[in-house]
């Protein structure tokens, strides 16, 4: 398709030999149960959790609402501060670190196209603190995004600067907040209501780790001047490729069958390598999909099954130097996806100097030449070692291919989940540690959990110090 | 041993259970290889690769030359930039990102210590073009690294610097450069000496990864303010506690046994998750020395062997919403390292506000208590799904425990190379990528190199687009 290409060549058993690689023939072999999958996930387009689907969709006069609010910002605000974790932060930090420029908090407010922009997701006092030595809470917008309304660190967060912007600003305060949450309940729904902040709303069947087409990412991508309709443009056109019915003309249900057919000949790791800076977060966005989607203890039967893969980020060239080794002579458990990019949007030369000696190959080569070829290179690499590995190429980094690669991640992770046959939009997997937390901080009605923590397993013997 | 603990209940079969959990008597059955894997580290402290063990006890002299000659950078330069990737780039990211203040290149020039800090570690033109974009390279001093000085990504960005400098200062151009490299021979070297820059020398038997205590690291932290005594006087008293007999005495020994003992029981990821966005990078260090030191496809006596385990970044709290899902209810091929900081540089409270509703219960607590919390909350968590986990537990973030951090981390990958018994200190695995890239770049001599990768299996069958 249009700027997008899924390279699986180094999956094959042609490639890389019989004992790792992929028969010829194993997709005809399991073309029932890719045929299901496919199935499975498109008959519930836009149903259950599966609102996802159709986000590129959405009314054209709701875009050019948040565009016209997102420009409204930028004249008002010198910083963008999104308080949200997990699926609330993931989405915004990758498509930001893609398409702004890649010091674009430095520089200068003249040469800087929107406001700073800061997706705090930690609770770090550390970091909170640091924040409040670099910007004035009074020039920033504070966009909380929770879709419960429940988490813990984000309602911490809020209520941080709530109690700063209250002695800032007094009743203007509600100015500087914008929510994102489920309309109609949770607590930081009713605190917004109380104090008349803005809500954007989000859809029942939109889960977190699949929210970033809606006003979870939207919101703050038109507050940085990003092109709204051309990333909701790529994303669709790759909606159109992931509907289709053959798998070879079907990037996502290719890459979730490569990545299961992996899973099932022992490959428990999956390593998310783009050879670009402006891609370093697409990784963390591919960790939570894959890794929260896919790691489930039952499968949709209740059966104990213990499903997943785990997902590991690098980037290209520089964890060549700190990852490849391994990679290239360590256990056969990984398969390896890269992301390329032919273009990039500037060109760096490396020129002519006077005593270069033994780098003297390097010159009048340019620094995209030098970071392709590596990355070839070390896929040719990979191959000699045997080690299976695809490659998603994109034309160039944009809104239209960030779009793209968004929703070939969702769709190549719902896929995935309906080969495995588990849910992969529940995380039952995380309740016993919120508990636990609750429990240590003494929220009433969780006395008994805290007495099991305490009666946990410890002995001084088991310590070094 | 004072400000370092390492706790390891959560690995005992007491608390995890026999299938996963190690038996109390493990450790006693496996005494000879432990004592042996020991012996073969410390009877060659400060020899062939392992002159590492001996950098925390140089000369006095020599720091203080170093923090002289970082004084001066100080007052003379703005920006100090790093040119160095892998072992040249994860020590001094992880040390200055541990110790400086978290937004240290956003604070203003009186607020901050030092000259802002840049580590480039990759040849994206993206990037390099951006860092240009905020710094002026005549008001910056440039720290080229490279231990064979061959290394092409370096001698990259170093020509494209070189051009730049000499037109705009001429001469003068030398002062705005430093180089740290192997003395007496190498490109960078040669260069180094024709055009009069001020070398700082590597010892032959320093590798990139074993490297962050010498100049590597040591002259980026003097420029930065960065006490260098204090942090090697942690890495001296971590050395100290290293050599100790008794595995139960000796913090590094411990955790390369426990990890060794995992993998032998199918463990083969190790994930490190610290729970302090200061420590971020040191996942990124620990991944390096982990990853490529173990990762080996031979053992000592050549047998093949494919040994490793693939280390894996985490960030407490984070990714508890992204990544705690799939550890707690995956496949059980993993065993976490925490890392916890008891007192944290800043206290941060939440504070009481009007219609908090179900966020009350977190008023009037702190940050710190939130973060140290769910880091306890996830352990237990992990302990009830029957997962093996460790906790590093530091009294706090400073000079002295990031050096005992560090010496950990050093002594940790030795042991367990020893265990295993692989060669820590090599990776042939990097070579054939290397071959595959000049031969890509059409460097003289690698005509056949090039036919071979030209010749590579591929089919436009297996291309989605």
């Amino acid at each position: 398709m249009k700027h997008f290409q899924l390279d699986y060549n180094n999956m094959m058993a042609a490639a890389i030999g019989q004992k790792d690689g992929m028969p010829a023939g194993a997709i005809h072999k399991d073309k029932a149960l890719i045929a299901a999958a496919r199935a499975k996930v498109l008959e519930n387009r836009g149903k259950g959790w599966q609102e996802w689907t159709e986000l590129p969709f959405v009314d054209k006069a709701y875009i050019e609402e948040l565009t016209e609010t997102g420009r409204l910002i930028r004249r008002k605000f010198d910083n963008f501060v999104v308080f949200g974790i997990g699926g609330s932060a993931l989405g915004p930090l990758a498509v930001a670190n893609a398409l702004l420029h890649l010091r674009h908090n430095e520089l200068r407010p003249g040469k800087r196209k929107g406001p700073r922009f800061y997706v705090e997701d930690n609770v770090d006092p550390e970091r909170m603190s640091a924040l409040l030595d670099i910007i004035d809470p009074a020039d920033t917008m504070f966009n909380v995004i929770t879709k419960s309304g429940e988490t813990g660190e984000t309602l911490s967060q809020l209520l941080f600067v709530l109690d700063i912007l209250d002695k800032a600003l007094g009743d203007k305060a509600k100015e500087n907040i914008v929510v994102t949450t489920t309309v109609g309940k949770g607590t930081l729904y009713n605190i917004a209501v109380e104090r008349g902040y803005k809500v954007y709303g989000l859809g029942k069947g939109v889960g977190g780790r699949f929210s970033v087409l809606s006003p979870v990412g939207l919101l703050p991508f038109a507050a940085l001047g990003l092109n709204l309709k051309k990333l909701l443009r790529g994303a669709a056109d790759m909606s159109k490729a992931c509907c289709k019915t053959g798998v070879r003309f079907n990037p996502a249900l290719m890459g979730a069958y490569l990545q299961y057919h992996s899973i099932k000949r022992g490959k428990n790791i999956s390593v998310m390598m783009p050879y670009a800076d402006s891609l370093k977060f697409m990784s963390d966005f591919y960790c939570q999909i894959w890794g929260e989607s896919l790691g489930k203890a039952a499968d949709n039967s209740g059966k104990t099954v213990y499903a997943g893969q785990t997902p590991v980020k690098a980037l290209g060239v520089t964890d060549q130097h700190s990852q490849i080794q391994l990679y290239t002579e360590g256990p056969f458990d990984k398969v390896i996806t890269f992301i390329g990019v032919r273009n990039f949007r500037a060109e760096v030369k490396i020129p002519a100097v006077k005593g270069a000696g033994g780098a003297a190959f390097l010159q009048n080569h340019t620094f995209n030449e030098l970071i392709n070829a590596e990355r070839e290179a070390t896929a040719f690499a990979l191959v000699k070692a045997k080690r299976p590995n695809f490659t998603v190429l994109l034309d160039g980094v944009d809104e239209y291919t960030v779009g793209q690669l968004l929703m070939f991640m969702m769709y190549q992770t719902a896929f995935a989940g309906a080969l495995l046959d588990v849910d992969t939009y529940n995380q039952p997997g995380v309740e016993e540690g919120k508990l636990a937390t609750f429990a240590m901080l003494g929220r009433p009605g969780y006395e008994e959990k805290l007495k099991e923590i305490k009666s946990a397993y410890h002995n001084e013997k088991f310590i070094v110090d």
